[in-house]
C-alpha cells in the first residue's frame, strides 16, 4: 500500500560501524543501548544476543569507568553486531575502549578539556577506522546566560534550546575537523518533540554528517513509544535520520521493535508481515478483535515482507482487503477471503483464518515452520 | 518544555456538535467510536460513559438498520458527550438518526442515490443545526480504470490514491455545498501513513471546512498506536487537523489514551502529568524503573499539567530535572531533587519518592486525593 515517500531524504557522508554503514543512502539504521551494568560480561552479553536477534544492528554501551572498560574486549568479541562505547569527560576511557576493539565511540570532544587528550584519543579513533557519535542532549547544555541583572526564565530557557543545542554540537565537530577527522554522527535530543525537531532541521542544513535521531528521556514504555513515534515519524517523513534509536524507560529490546514499528509506518524498513486491520463498531459482525489476534500469531516470525487485511464489515473491507497482499472482509458470521487483489473463497466465519492461512502458504510454503523469534531485518 | 509550535495552525471555519467546537482555531477534539452493538443500549452508554471519563469529547456509532436507529434516542439521552451517527447509503436512517437528537451525522451524501432523498437529509440536518461528516476511506474508493485494454497495476493504484480519494471527498462537499449545507467536516484515511498524508495536504488547500484526521484500520493496539502516533504526528506538526480519532482493533477508551498522548507529544494537549524518563544504561546507579513507575503511579489521575522528571545518572539528570517542573537526577545509592528549576534536597534513594511527592504537593495540596480515573480534558 506504499505510495513513493514524498520527501527525499537528505543524502549524508557513509560512515561504517565494522560492516555497518550509517547515512550514504542506506537502510536507516536501527540501534539500541544495554541498560546491563558493563562490568557483567555475561549479563551484557546476553542483553546484546536478544537485541541482535530483534533486529538491533548496532549496540551501545557505557563505560563510566575502567572495571567497565575491561569488560569490552570479552562483550566485543562475543557480540553479532557492532559496539559503540558511550564515554563521557575521561579520554582515557575512551583510549582502553579502543584498544578493546569497539566500533565506535560515542563521545563528545568538548568535555574533554586537554587538547593533547583530544589529540590522542582522535588519532587512535583515526588508526583503527573507528567512528565518534557527537551527542548533544537538552539536558546536558551549560547553562544560558540570562540578562545583565537577572536570570534567564524557563521559558527563554526552553526557546533557546535548538540554537544552543546546535551550537553545541557544531563547536564539538569543529574539534574533531580541525584534526582531520571526518567520520562523524551527530545527535541532538531532547525530550520536547519540536525542540527536537527544530535542532534537527538547523543542523541538518550545515553538516554533511549522517544524523543519529531519538526523542532523548522519553518516559516509560507506552508514553515513551508514542512520543517516539511521533518525534521520530515528523523526522523521518522530512528525510532526516540516518540511525535511530529509541529511548524507553525498560527493556531495551522494546525499543527496537517499537524503532521497526516505527520505520514500518513510513515504508521506510519492514520487518515481517502488516497487519490491516479495522477498529470494530456496530456494523461488524464476526469477532474481528479476536480473527485479528489469531492472523497476528500465526503470521509471527514470518520474514516475508507481505501485507494482511483482517476486516470487519462491507464498508471497507472489500477494499482494503483488495489493496493488501491477502486478506479477509467479513460479514454476518462469514466473510471473504482476497489474494493479490481478487476474491478466491467464501467461507464461514470459522473457517476464515485457516482458508487465509492456506492462501498465503501457497506463496510462502514455510510458513507454518516453528520460530523462536522474529525474523532479522528487511 | 515547550518550544512555540513552528507550524500555524490551519485555520479552519468552525463547525458545532451540540457544546463542542470543531476548527476555528480551538483546541483539537478527541473523538472516537464505540464498538458495541448500538441496539444494546445498555453496552453503548456504558461504553460511552468510559469513553468521556478517559476524556473523549465526541462519540461515533454506527447506525446500520432501523433497530439501531431506534436505539439512539436513549443513547444520545444517557450521553454526556455529543454523539454522531455513522450512516452508509440509507437516508432513513439519517432522518431516523436526527430526529433522535444525535449531533452530528457521518455520511457520504454522494452514497445516497436519489437527489430528492439527499435534499431530505440535507434539509433536516440544517433544521437541527447538525452537521455533517464526510468520510473518505482508501478502501471504499469506486475501482480505478485502467488504460484501455488491461486492468491497472497495484502500484497504479496505490500511485492514484491521494488524488481520488481527494476528488471523492470533494464530490460529495460540492453536494452539499449546492444545497447551501456549509456545516461540513472532512476525513480522507488511509492505512498507509504516506497516502494519509498526501490526501490531507492535498484536501486542506482545497476547502474552508475543518479536518478530521485519523490512520484507518491502523491494526491491533500495540502497532495500530505507533501507526496512529506516526500518521497523526506528521499531520498534527504540519498544523492540519481539528479532530482526532485513533483507530485501533479493541477498547476503544485505548483509543482516546493515545490520542491525548500524541497531543501531549506536540504540546498541542496536555492531560494530567508528563514524565520524562530515561532509558537508564550502565551509569545508573539507582533503580530508576522502579522509581519511575512509581512516580507514575502515584501521580496518575492528578489533573494537573505538570512536567516531572525521573533521572538515573548524573550526565543528563540535573540538566532535565532543571528543565522540567519538579524532578530527581539519581547518583550513587541518593538523589538530588528539583523544584522549579532549583535543587532543595538531597536525600538517600528511598526517600527520593517522598521527597518528590513533597514538593509537588507544596504546589498540590490535593495530591493524594483518591481518583477513580484519569482526570478531565486539559
Amino acid at each position: 500500500m506504499a505510495v513513493s515517500f514524498p520527501h527525499p531524504r537528505r543524502l549524508s557522508r557513509p560512515v561504517h560501524l565494522g560492516p555497518v554503514v550509517i547515512g550514504g543512502g542506506g537502510p536507516i539504521v536501527v540501534q539500541s543501548m544495554c541498560s546491563t551494568d558493563t562490568r557483567d560480561i555475561a549479563a551484557t552479553t546476553a542483553q546484546i544476543a536478544a537485541l541482535a536477534e530483534a533486529g538491533c544492528e548496532v549496540v551501545r554501551v557505557a563505560v563510566p569507568d575502567a572495571q567497565a572498560a575491561e569488560a569490552l574486549p570479552a562483550i566485543v568479541r562475543a557480540s553479532p553486531i557492532p559496539v559503540v562505547a558511550d564515554i563521557h569527560f575521561d579520554h582515557r576511557l575512551a583510549l582502553a575502549s579502543l584498544r578493546a576493539g569497539v566500533h565506535g565511540l560515542r563521545l563528545n570532544p568538548g568535555n574533554i578539556r586537554d587538547p593533547d587528550q583530544v589529540r590522542a584519543v582522535v588519532r587512535a579513533a583515526q588508526e583503527r577506522g573507528v567512528p565518534i557519535r557527537i551527542g548533544v542532549n537538552a539536558g546536558s547544555l551549560p547553562p544560558l546566560e540570562g540578562e545583565p541583572g537577572r536570570p534567564p526564565t524557563l521559558k527563554e530557557v526552553q526557546a533557546s534550546l535548538p540554537k544552543r543545542m546546535v551550537q553545541a554540537a557544531l563547536g564539538h565537530i569543529r574539534i574533531l575537523e580541525e584534526l582531520d577527522f571526518h567520520d562523524i554522527v551527530v545527535s541532538v535530543k531532547a525530550f520536547d518533540v519540536p525542540t527536537t525537531v527544530a535542532a534537527n532541521r538547523l543542523l541538518a542544513r550545515q553538516i554533511p554528517y549522517p544524523l543519529h535521531i531519538g526523542i532523548t528521556e522519553a518516559g516509560l514504555p507506552w508514553a515513551g513509544t508514542i512520543r517516539s513515534a511521533v518525534g521520530l515519524g515528523i523526522l523521518l517523513f522530512e528525510g532526516l535520520g540516518d540511525t535511530i534509536r529509541v529511548s524507553l524507560t525498560g527493556d531495551p529490546v522494546e525499543e527496537v521493535r517499537v524503532a521497526y514499528e516505527i520505520l514500518r509506518a513510513l515504508n521506510l524498513r519492514r520487518r515481517g508481515p502488516t497487519l490491516v486491520s479495522c477498529p470494530t463498531c456496530g456494523r461488524t459482525e464476526v469477532d474481528l478483535v479476536r480473527l485479528a489476534e489469531e492472523v497476528e500469531r500465526r503470521l509471527q516470525g514470518l520474514p516475508a515482507s507481505i501485507t494482511v487485511a483482517v476486516m470487519g464489515c462491507v464498508v471497507n473491507g472489500p477494499g482494503e482487503a483488495r489493496l493488501a497482499d491477502y486478506g479477509i472482509a467479513g460479514g454476518r458470521g462469514r466473510g471473504v477471503v482476497f489474494r493479490h487483489g481478487e476474491i478466491v473463497a467464501t467461507v464461514p466465519e470459522e473457517k476464515l483464518v485457516e482458508t487465509l492461512l492456506a492462501e498465503i502458504r501457497r506463496d510462502f510454503p514455510d510458513l507454518d515452520r516453528p520460530r523462536s523469534a522474529p525474523a532479522g531485518p528487511a
